[in-house]
């Protein structure tokens, strides 16, 4: 038997518009239903107009909006969907995935003996209950996790962008796996790092105690 | 290709005294080969006598010990037995494993909306190059790791319990797993809270540099 709120959101229809295995996984774990939809927004926002956390947020914002627009498009039914970008900032300048070999060598090297901040910015997109225009509502928060590197051997970290993990990671590593042997310790939530934060969980349980949320009955709603 | 420490352990005897399949998967994910010999040693050390991180590399060593020494004398060749032990403190008390359900969520209540360090004591058992009475030398280290809990809902930790996920851990809980939804932040190595720093390597790769450790040629040890 799952937590209450995982109970109450058995029979509702929840998205998550990411197509990364890391997040599913996460997402999964308490034993939530949900189908997966990644978004199509292009991350084309300019960095330069928002702090990182910031940043973060509004990515997911738009991954979110995207795909429930696009959802309501093929007018399928939808409760909530739930969207996420991770960044790691560093000196106050965000690096996302690399765009080559190169360029997580140079990433790798400037986290080397240093500690950043790794921030998960997640939106919902949930349907209400009454259908007041637009029928939607946003809930926008962020998680932020500082990680301290060791100071890596350049040859160490040529053999680690060889794996290949890099690539595809925010700040060119990945803590749940080979990149862990470069990170000394991390304060905050472990999951933000790898790509969603446990918070999602404390924030969905809140969601589903709303009124306005269509997701709980009455019933459930006074039984909570 | 892994990294340089690894490949120069590559055909050494590695021996695991730990039947934890997460521990099995931590030390292997670097690509390090080794055999799982669980250790027999009973955990009877006196908890009194121990300051906390004390007692966690008493038994790892313990554990270490006993294993070595039962393949010394079946005469099976072994180069270095890893051996390592977690255990959970709070207000200077050792939480081991729960008894039953009861003591699992006499803990967990005790851990509700608090922070408690997390121990993992290591031991490694090595074979000495020049056959020096006994034979072998010890290494032995501690990582630790501060965990902050969530306000947790009587009824939550019960569900928790049901999965059965407590009984095995340390403290009653899994970070890697279920239980992750207790905990809002961790200050460390995450690794060293799921039973395995990644501290390990580090030592191991230190290890492989000694000129007594027999693991390493004088050629490969020129060379690295």
């Amino acid at each position: 038997m799952p937590f209450a709120f995982v109970q109450h959101l058995k029979n509702k229809r929840i998205i998550l518009a990411s197509g990364s295995p890391r997040r599913r996984e996460i997402l999964s774990r308490l034993g939530l239903n949900f189908d997966i939809v990644p978004s199509k927004f292009p991350e084309t926002l300019d960095k330069a107009k928002y702090a990182p956390s910031e940043y973060a947020i509004a990515n997911a914002t738009e991954k979110g909006l995207e795909v429930y627009g696009r959802l309501a498009q093929e007018d399928q039914e939808v409760d909530i969907v739930i969207a996420a970008d991770t960044i790691v900032s560093i000196d106050d300048d965000i690096l996302e995935k690399p765009k080559d070999a190169e360029d997580a060598l140079r990433m790798l090297k400037r986290l080397s003996g240093r500690s950043h901040r790794v921030y998960t910015g997640v939106a919902f997109i949930y349907s209400l209950r009454e259908p007041i225009h637009p029928g939607y509502n946003i809930v926008s928060f962020t998680e932020e996790t500082e990680v301290m590197f060791r100071e890596c051997n350049e040859d160490d970290l040529k053999v680690y962008i060889e794996t290949g993990e890099p690539m595809d990671k925010a700040g060119a590593y990945g803590y749940q796996a080979f990149g862990s042997f470069f990170v000394e310790k991390i304060n905050g939530c472990y999951y933000n790092v790898v790509g969603l934060p446990i918070k999602v969980f404390i924030e969905l349980e809140k969601l589903v105690k709303k009124q306005e949320f269509n997701c709980v009955t009455k019933d459930l709603q006074n039984n909570y």
